[in-house]
């Protein structure tokens, strides 16, 4: 491993133990192109956003994930979607690392994918996604976009991505989002 | 108090203890047209939404929002925006409440408005909330929209609505409302 | 027919003359409930929205769309999604129907429906109308969404609507929409 | 004026003689930071967009445009909202523009500014606008985001930018622009 190595954040917006999404990015670090590396980070135990709360100090599990955004070349967010938007726990994630200072957003490159149960695979939480993301200054890989509905069918007992059309998409996704970082690097 | 008058449930999205949209909330409480009655839910104590939780057994906290807004003819949410979307606190809430069975929000009367401290008053959260709201079949009241910019100037030091304007936009939303609950009301 | 019939009004977003939306609509206008008609809209001769022309006078063909609308007891709409959005043709027909004074769509209610060649259905689309609509007080069908993917496996070379699980589905909508209709009308 | 000046194309989303918008990129075009020209695009005679029509070869008009975007080296869009959304002259020249062969928006950069005659500035079409542009690979500037309300008073009766502070904001756009285009540009 290099300095140069190219480092990713993982973030899984459910919370479920055996969450396809959480599954999903296992199969991400699997796949990576040579020359990056991903850790996964951990929200469930974030509190629910209160600025009060913010006000007394921030809470070390929010402290946490806002030094590894930091920390990281790249963030890989793979959520489900609940009633058509974001998951509580991702908002609540995403929320606490974009306060000041040092929003932790803040020209980082991003890249998304979804995995549901169901066949539409998440497309409409992708937009509300982009949306709060682009805002707070994050770059949002434009494409491919990857929506793995049917999840049950592509991942096995064990949580392992064994459909390889699904293996193929998410290669797609890692090498453009390397190039992506690279890009998005300041010069 | 009649059996047949109308009882709404206040939600605010804001966790803080001086939250603008509390202090909105209880204003509406004083402005409310005859014939309508409002006690004001907490969301504050539920825990982030993990399915793994929900199979275990639906926590209290999540259990009594339920039965408030069952018990509701129409609910009054208020609240701030979230790096131009839903607040964690509320999208939690709304999750909750809408899974099976008895799906609490199904053919609910919904009104919004918002309140923030910047000028913008959080416009961009109420579609939001119309998008999410509505494919649950909740009915969000069209018209009039209540957004409130600049609410330090609007709301005392104690968190009374001062600002005589918005005190005549809320009770056109809050008269609207009565008339939306009425019309909603299966014949 | 009687004078109650509820007479709806078809408007297609796509203007193709082989467009698998108009061909949906037309089995939309065999599969009516009883106690329902419906016409459809011609809009691919109205101009582009410009406010000079609107203020020179509205033109011929934005009248008699006006005349349409104001007529039906509800709008059907079928619509493909160019871009992620709303097709030029049916926004250019929305927003002539929408100017004062009399706008066209207050109190109307609306189901939507889309067909699409690829496999999503046009999911996207839906969302942006039922944003717009709403917020110009059209009463715009909760569910059941229709979304109709593969469009050129459903119809036969003829236009004609030969699956019978989306038959199904759109008479769903048919009957839904009628319920709405009646709920909707002001007592 | 050397090879390497930064050329940008302006596009108005309102197709009124005295639109505030067009107004607006005329001033953009003033305050242009060194090494940046501007030319402003006619979108006002694009037929309406029309499968059959685009089968059948590309109208003039639209290939005009799709030759100005592919010549600039990033695209300010300038556009009022019509109902909460894109406006049809805008959206057709959109879509006319991204279809195959040499979708035209293809890695373009993109700004974006709205002017209205009422106080809100026209942000809910922006996000509209981002998502569509962002989805066919079109990067749009996150920020500033450059909102301009209450027009009338902002502009003199020619149509010149008077107000100061809009100036500004305008200002800060295109510097930010210009340095977008740069980062954008492939290595």
């Amino acid at each position: 491993m290099s300095d140069s190595e190219i480092k990713v954040l993982g973030i899984c917006g459910s919370l479920r133990r055996k969450s396809f999404n959480m599954a999903g990015l296992r199969a991400a670090g699997e796949l990576l192109p040579a020359g990056m590396s991903m850790t996964i980070a951990e929200i469930g135990d974030i509190p629910l956003y209160n600025q009060d709360v913010f006000d007394a100090g921030m809470p070390e599990p929010a402290k946490r994930l806002r030094a590894q955004i930091a920390a990281a070349d790249g963030v890989l967010i793979a959520s489900p979607e609940y009633n058509f938007s974001v998951t509580p726990a991702l908002k609540n994630a995403i929320d606490w690392a974009s306060r000041p200072p040092d929003q932790a957003w803040q020209d980082k490159p991003i890249a998304l994918f979804s995995c549901t149960g169901g066949p539409v695979g998440g497309a409409r939480v992708q937009y509300d996604l982009r949306k709060i993301l682009t805002q707070i200054w994050g770059h949002v890989l434009p494409r491919p976009e990857v929506f793995i509905g049917n999840s049950a069918s592509k991942f096995d007992a064990d949580g392992r991505l064994t459909d390889e059309t699904t293996r193929k998409f998410l290669t797609d996704l890692l090498v453009g989002f390397k190039a992506w970082i690279e890009r998005m690097r300041r010069r």
